[in-house]
């Protein structure tokens, strides 16, 4: 039956991009390895034209397909389900930036070019795109759009959504969508930008973007801050909002065990303050020169410590001195692999009830569960913590997620949902939370976001049984 | 035959709140007078509660409701039309702040709010809500969201877009869905929040928002400088965008009719600067102090004048200078208003092709129409020009505006196409450019618009006949 489809599809993008047969592990897989199908075929077309000739075809003979870009997210979006009826769309070909625009402060990439290429190529202009994550040497812009990917540096430029002006995007039915202005304003319309970013490819395939560009920073300063608690880790944030306005580009949170973890499995990692119940990573991005953000920087540090707000702090002198500031934030998520299985969340919260929600569910989940232990660290800056939680100490990590990890969530989300904060953050739902986006989004929500799927997408072969 | 929905909508709002009779002008027809028509009753809910039976009502008697604010759109997108069955819902009832968050830094106000004082309640509490507007005295928080309105600081803050987190929405089903979450990060599926800011009422109905706030400057500096030409207007913005950065808060642009007309209708008006070919207004907003700011930005002025990209300047000395200089600025649309009838344009274009488009548009318009008079001012910053037409001195402004208006509005319309521009940048579509729109927006993207409208409003009751 699905001959014919093949056929057409090898005679679309060549029967070098068509695969079949052999180790398609690095497609049908998703990096962390929970989430593990099998494909019709691996398609990897190399045009805009070759992605709407694909989907015609398998619109013509009703098989779904996947998209796929750099295949590093962590929700089960971009891998085939098991039924081998699935034909899984590779986008990495896709890889030119096709014009960069000083002047407008744009560059317009194609889904598949890797991030890290898209800063490089801004930064040799003298120009910063500054969407930055953990994946960015392997992730994809069209991954980064289609799950509206968050980072480090959303505070002061917002999700990848904030910085996309245009897109192109094949439909459903095959048609190209020519989106790509470069326009700051344009009211012609419905937002269909929006729509397609952060719709997991389950309304079509995002094949290319107009990027915002902005200028370089002059100078970067880097800090790590010990806190006594989280009213005062909010307390800093609100300084240094007042402070530095837009250039408090990075505020990170980490508490006492997050890092305690970094010192017990990567001990060759300097850690430059004693430890304490929580510590605070603040990055400032200066326009005018090193000496003025210095100033800036110390000013806001000896005031917060006068205050009270803080109580030790250290500032990078160097370069290196930063990145390794960095890296102890970013080493977090490793550490906790290496202590064992754990329980992850991506939630959000309105930042005033932060300190409230951390406290109450940290108390409820010790009460069900003594001994359990929380990484709790992320981007306090935009209200989105990753609040994960591993088992207690001595007990399998594998049997505690196995057994709790659903009541766990069920603490977890009835607070988040408590204080008016949301499940997914920045991860998106995709396989992984679909049947918790039900329980947890509004009825009237969940209707809209039905009748556009079935508007946009009437057979429903855009990436089924993600997100809806 | 609408009896007994009046009774209905009597018996949902009160007596007081149904207007049939009596001079209805305030609501049938625009404050321009380019559009009146004739409202099968006004209806004036006084709650999200109330929107929303009233909307049931309709949609039981299939009868369109025409949502409106402080009906100071532009494109007749608020009134209703001749027919007599439209019913005009106004939702300036709805005027409560429902909660202001400091350490969130939101705000969340109902539909009906009036945008400066939703502006003060910030500032009661030292923060700043940006959006700002010349109608701010009048239009509402829920029509400067249905319309995503521009204004004066897009370039630093973005459009009403950009400064909304969460909606309240009266569906057309007459579901109330409650989107008001005040959270930086959401990836819990689409994105319905911005499918709804701009839609224009078409596809349901805003009731309350929660908006982001920012702290308040500590300085603000303005200065207007004339420029030789609008190439040198561009290198002037990419020299201030790099010293000043997300300093820069309002780039402005005047070419030298528009001043010359406010010379003559204002001539109480001071004008700081010697006429020129193009004057630029800048704003800088400093978080640190007034010393530091005069100190950039009289740095940023001097490496302009000595590069040769400025001619001259006049930095406002005190708040009141700054306030007559932006006061010249708004006063461009009254002086063009007192010199006669015009043909206006609300259009977008990448920054880097503005010079090109005017050098070229003017050309192309001169040469057909000899005489022609361009008032040409906007938003330089977010590549918007309102590039107006006045007829040649000396004919009847009334019967150009008659006979020619739709050949200038195809002469620039088609060039702003050329250069990848927009036909509408912040004004929105509603009735005036119904027609333009289906001409010049892609049969993709209005394909995707209708399947939409059609998923969403599948009777066509919201605000039938505008933007689609």
């Amino acid at each position: 039956m699905s001959t014919e489809l093949l056929d057409t599809l090898v005679a679309t993008v060549g029967a070098a991009n068509v695969l079949t047969g052999g180790d398609l592990s690095a497609w049908e897989q998703d990096w962390r390895k929970r989430f593990r199908g099998r494909a019709l075929a691996v398609v990897r077309p190399g045009s805009t034209a070759e992605v709407a000739a694909v989907v015609r075809a398998c619109a013509a003979h009703g098989t779904p397909l996947v998209p796929q870009g750099g295949n590093t997210g962590l929700v089960g979006g971009s891998v085939p389900d098991g039924s081998g009826r699935q034909v899984l769309l590779s986008l990495t070909r896709l890889n030119r930036v096709r014009a960069i625009d000083p002047a407008n402060l744009t560059l317009t990439a194609e889904a598949g070019c890797i991030l890290q290429s898209i800063q490089d190529t801004a930064e040799a202009q003298g120009l910063l795109f500054p969407l930055s994550l953990a994946a960015e040497g392997s992730c994809t812009i069209g991954g980064n759009l289609a799950s509206n990917a968050g980072g480090t540096q959303v505070l002061r430029y917002g999700n990848a959504r904030e910085l996309c002006l245009g897109l192109e995007v094949v439909t459903a039915q095959g048609e190209v969508w020519d989106g790509l202005a470069g326009l700051r304003k344009d009211n012609t319309g419905y937002d269909l930008r929006d729509l397609f970013i952060g719709s997991e490819g389950t309304l079509g395939i995002i094949t290319a973007a107009t990027l915002k560009l902005y200028p370089q920073p002059a100078a970067v300063m880097t800090a790590l801050a010990t806190v006594p608690s989280m009213e005062q880790a909010v307390a800093l944030l609100q300084l240094a909002q007042a402070r530095l306005g837009p250039g408090l580009t990075g505020f990170e949170v980490m508490n006492g065990f997050s890092l305690d973890l970094v010192r017990k499995h990567f001990p060759q990692l300097r850690q430059p303050l004693p430890p304490s119940d929580w510590t605070v990573l603040l990055e400032q991005s200066d326009t005018e020169s090193d000496a003025h953000a210095r100033q800036l920087f110390e000013g806001l540090l000896e005031a917060a410590l006068e205050a009270g707000v803080i109580t030790d702090a250290a500032v990078a002198e160097t370069l290196e001195q930063s990145h390794a500031m960095w890296h102890l934030r970013e080493s977090i998520p490793l550490a906790q692999a290496e202590e064992g299985l754990n329980i992850k969340h991506d939630i959000s919260l309105p930042v005033s009830r932060i300190p409230a929600f951390v406290a109450s569910t940290d108390a409820a989940l010790s009460a069900r569960w003594p001994g359990l232990r929380l990484v709790d660290f992320g981007h306090l800056g935009d209200g989105n913590l990753h609040y994960n939680v591993q088992a207690p100490a001595g007990q399998s990590a594998a049997d505690f997620l196995r057994d709790q990890e659903h009541a766990v969530n069920t603490v977890v989300y009835d607070a988040v949902m408590a204080h008016g904060g949301s499940i997914s953050a920045e991860h998106g739902i995709g396989e992984l939370k679909r049947d918790e986006l039900v329980e947890r989004k509004s009825p009237v929500a969940m209707g809209l976001m039905r009748a556009i799927k079935g508007a946009l997408d009437p057979k429903g072969l855009m990436n089924p049984g993600r997100m809806l």
